[in-house]
């Protein structure tokens, strides 16, 4: 497949397209979709999720997280938090949605954050273009018989186009073909950039425009003097922003995949653009991954596994502080419970990236819509602050104090002000400018030219004319000063997560089903790790009675002061239901009360149980949700038990 | 003071205004003013807060949280979640900030979310018309020396009456005193009503009216039927949510207190109506704290000291859910660290009530601004979800099931439909359907005069007249049917938490300056509890040398893999001036690497100094942050130290 991409220049991109054998593409299309139909249908019947706004019909590309939704978030956040904020000692900020025109303008977006769109041109229904030139290119592809070999090419090669086209040629496409409007047939508008940003107004006057921001990021950028002072004037260091963003989409696709607001983790990296190493890159360097060089992708092989250090020594990832955190990104992806083999980091093409990237990766995760893009890994070199510094007219840059002051050769440039005015008069001051802003090449040719010939000819670009230089009125020379300091634009290397789409690709992950005990049924498992798991124990009584009830509920005060949330279920379903419920909510453990003394606890993967003491249990649930135990670990300090 | 202000109707709200003695009140806010400016300039100084967007000149209402801000804001959300999520089993949700007009519609924020707005004439300039009349009475009332006495008390007076002005009424006193547009003198516009919600538009056709959420509850009462569902169909539950919520403030003012975003928690605590006990109130019963009842505040008393479970068996609280929440409420600010006798928990006066609360009461916290409403706690009754099911068609309530069928008496009424045909033809329907619509009163009255007179004259609303109706035309009686279950709204209890004025009080409560050890510079230091500090510690080497560093930097690495957030600072700068910095920061505890087998731990507030040694000191760490022990639990237990 790859190989034939290559030959249109497709981007591998999120959204993978069989096309050698369209017969397994279909069969592979149907399974993934089945699949997928589970997941949801599990994950919406139990409040994972809810469409925002059910009641009143909802609306497209709004979900709420539902009560283990909403943990399973908070669960994953916190963690976050943990494995980058502390970690590494980053500043964390937390700045508001609301945000002015002038900010999003420096960075590009009111400008730039757009997608085509067209109208049907009798009712104003509006439509992505992209989405209806591929919706008709896939499905002539797929269901049409009568496809001449030569069709099929050119439509194979229009999809793998399909982001570099232009608004013109997405137009001149869509004519070409005939596509009109899905819903009413009718006519549709040439393509028009639509700005993504939901648009509203600050204040009551009306007259200061506000967006909700497109991304954390920017709050961090606009605050890099301060944290800069923060942390000691000193480079490298990390800031980081949890927070909502949103994006107005045209029309919502791909269900929990691409909404329009969502929750985004982003970490702005500075460092010195002279120096990129990282000083704990040694504790990442040995881990081996999947990995989907820009080479690999447009020779067509596949990803393969590659271990980071050697990513970095061969130069296929640009520095050090970029390899460090995509290594860290895959630990912290792995340990959530995404599975290592659905999971590579794709770097960008050429023409993916924005021109001023240094390099960047993509954590993407497969899952049944294809290859996810969840993190991006970009190293934006001196972009954003140059952006900021540009707009704002504050200057966002650091400083690195020599320790002994260094002498530098500079080229001082000295105009004879007297002699000059004699020979320009009221143009004076723009040949001085002119001869003050001249680049060391072009002074020391007019030097040279001036001691040979005692005059020269000199352009004055102010004045759209050619002038004469005499000797005397301009002296040259290099100098030999001192400098205290170097001034500097710092680099950032932004880590990117797109939470919702983390985890809605570990759904998937640990979503499988098996028999239930009379094999009637398939009932529905995630296998959740004890860190995610939005609830990490039950406690069920064995039978309704008031012994075991009263038992039941002094672990649950237990479990609580330790900081374990639970579900106590003390109806008198079967135990068996009562396991099927919460295991496709992803509990990992069960306490059954089936004595005053001892319980048994049930992990839920492998069914096995042990017996524990009352007084015991919910400092066992601690240790092994904690992480400080595992489960083999337990599994043998306690007597095993068959129900 | 309170004496006056009942004279004049006024409610003791979030601003006390003195006008007892003007010379105290002057100096008393002298005083305030200075504090707040040393807190403040602490707070920016050191970057829990940041203007946003400041290098842009920052928007007004709009502040980040920076390093130190952002994490006691996390801080105080995992000790929420802990304190309140977790105790009571509730069901968090995450639900969009962007929210479509039919859900504010429903709520009543479309029509009833404003303030009244003034407009200068000529520029534009947009006022809140009751800050200005405000302001005009304070400063008559503070600068004025010819106010007569009359006047003065005309102007209390206005003062006090000002949130209950109807916009006509604002308009006359506008008028009447004369007052124009602050910056220019100009004429201003009548008052009129400014809707406070930053509006959007959700997709690209600008036809779906969209808003920022004013606040998150709506979004748990529109999942009601769902959350129900999860809950085993079963009442009580309480749901809860943490967010963002937005309001467009005309002029904000108040600096950190009043902004246009900011972070709500509220729990939405669904109950039968007939009975609103809770089965942990004894677990709160025997609080003790200031509480301000309305028959106080109406006869000129002060908040008083008062057990919870007293208030609530006198019928003060109007039931023991709303008790539970008020004294759980107590516990979560006072452990926080909010000082107890600056909080009280003042009853809503039944003007500012809404007409569908039962019972309403705020939690204040007293700062340099005045007593600030920080939690609204508040019987809503069933107004949310009856609204809701009004508009959305879908019915929000709950059913009880009896154990056994009950017999109820149910009146039937049973038009005989030929006989009215005959009689009323056309008009037939219009009298069958007010046969139908009787109360039980008015259907026996009928039935008895029918009885006895065989006829009777009846009004039919539809047809504004009245009818003769005949025995034949309706049986009315009564019988005796059976029910199995009940069907009726939940009423839900609500406490509502803003979470940006609970962090800025406890600044406030926290703040407070010492002499440094040369006696020449006032130190500042907060006071954070352990559970709230932004940074648990310190880690400090002695002095520089590779040493201590290499100590410095393992204990560090225990730390975080303990998960306690600290700060290492191997600057050569003297202990005593990195102890100011830090305590500056809140920073309870400082470990001072003084050997390479032991430590120096040094508390922030006493000073006190242990030894511990290096292996151990990260454990003790976590157990005093974590809360297991405190500091005079450790005191004894390690060697003291004097520096």
């Amino acid at each position: 497949m790859i190989l034939y991409l290559r030959a249109f220049g497709l981007n591998p991109k999120t959204e993978t397209f069989s096309i050698t054998n369209p017969m397994d593409a279909a069969q592979e299309a149907q399974r993934r979709e089945a699949f997928r139909h589970l997941v949801l249908n599990a994950l919406e019947r139990r409040l994972f999720f809810i469409p925002s706004f059910k009641i009143y019909r909802g609306v497209a590309g709004l979900y709420d997280y539902g009560p283990p939704g909403c943990a399973v978030k908070a669960n994953v956040l916190a963690f976050w938090r943990q494995h980058f904020v502390l970690e590494e000692n980053m500043l964390e900020v937390d700045c508001p949605c609301v945000t002015p025109e002038a900010v999003l303008k420096a960075s590009g977006h009111v400008d730039k954050f757009t997608d085509l769109m067209v109208k049907d041109e009798k009712t104003g229904a509006c439509y992505r273009a992209d989405h209806l030139l591929k919706d008709y290119c896939k499905e002539k592809l797929e269901k049409d018989p009568r496809l001449t070999e030569e069709k099929a090419a050119e439509l194979r090669h229009v999809l793998a186009m399909l982001d570099d086209l232009s608004s013109e040629e997405l137009g001149a496409k869509i004519k070409e073909y005939g596509i009109t409007a899905p819903d009413t047939k009718n006519h549709l508008s040439d393509p028009y950039p639509f700005n993504l940003m939901f648009q509203t107004s600050i204040g009551p006057s009306g007259a200061s425009t506000g967006y909700m921001r497109p991304e954390t990021a920017q709050g961090i950028f606009v605050n890099f003097k301060d944290l800069y002072y923060y942390n000691g004037n000193k480079l490298p260091f990390a800031a980081a922003q949890i927070g909502q963003a949103f994006r107005n989409e045209i029309s919502p696709r791909q269900g929990l995949l691409r909404v329009r607001e969502f929750t985004l983790a982003e970490i702005e990296h500075f460092v010195d653009p002279d120096d990129k190493s990282h000083p704990k890159f040694a504790e990442v360097s040995k881990l081996e991954f999947l990995m989907f060089p820009r080479e690999d992708q447009v020779s067509g092989r596949q990803a393969r596994r590659i271990v980071i250090g050697e990513a970095v020594s061969q130069g296929i990832v640009n520095n050090q502080t970029l390899g460090y955190f995509i290594g860290r990104v895959y630990l912290f992806l792995t340990l959530l419970g995404i599975d290592n083999k659905r999971l590579r980091f794709r770097q960008h093409l050429a023409n993916e990236m924005a021109h001023y990237a240094a390099d960047c990766w993509d954590a993407e995760i497969e899952c049944s819509y294809g290859w996810i893009e969840c993190v991006g890994i970009a190293d934006r070199s001196a972009y954003d602050l140059h952006a900021h510094t540009d707009k704002s007219g504050v200057e966002l840059v650091a400083h690195e104090k020599y320790a002994e002051p260094r002498e530098v050769e500079k080229l001082v440039i000295t105009p004879v002000k007297k002699d000059l005015g004699l020979a320009f008069k009221g143009n004076q001051k723009m040949v001085v400018e002119a001869l003050l802003a001249m680049e060391e090449k072009e002074a020391m040719e007019l030097k040279a030219t001036l001691e040979e010939k005692l005059e020269a000819e000199f352009r004055v670009c102010t004045l759209d004319k050619v002038v004469t230089i005499k000797k005397n009125m301009v002296s040259i020379s290099k100098e030999i000063k001192k400098e205290h300091q170097r001034t500097f634009t710092p680099s950032v290397i932004e880590p990117s997560f797109g939470i919702g789409r983390i985890i809605y690709c570990l759904y998937e992950h640990s979503f499988y089903t098996r028999s239930s005990k009379d094999g009637d049924e398939q009932l529905n498992v995630f296998r959740f790790p004890p860190l995610v798991a939005p609830i990490k124990c039950t406690v069920f009584p064995l039978v309704q009675n008031q012994q075991y009830e009263e038992v039941a509920r002094s672990i649950a005060r237990s479990l609580t002061a330790v900081g374990i949330s639970y579900k106590i279920d003390i109806t008198g379903t079967s135990i068996g239901k009562r396991y099927a419920r919460t295991d496709e909510l992803g509990v990992p453990f069960a306490i059954t009360v089936d004595s005053t003394t001892s319980v048994t606890v049930r992990e839920r993967d492998s069914k096995q149980q042990i017996r524990v003491d009352v007084d015991k249990v919910a400092s066992l649930m601690k240790e092994v949700t904690d992480g400080v135990s595992t489960w083999p670990d337990v599994l043998w300090k306690y007597p095993s038990h068959s129900s």
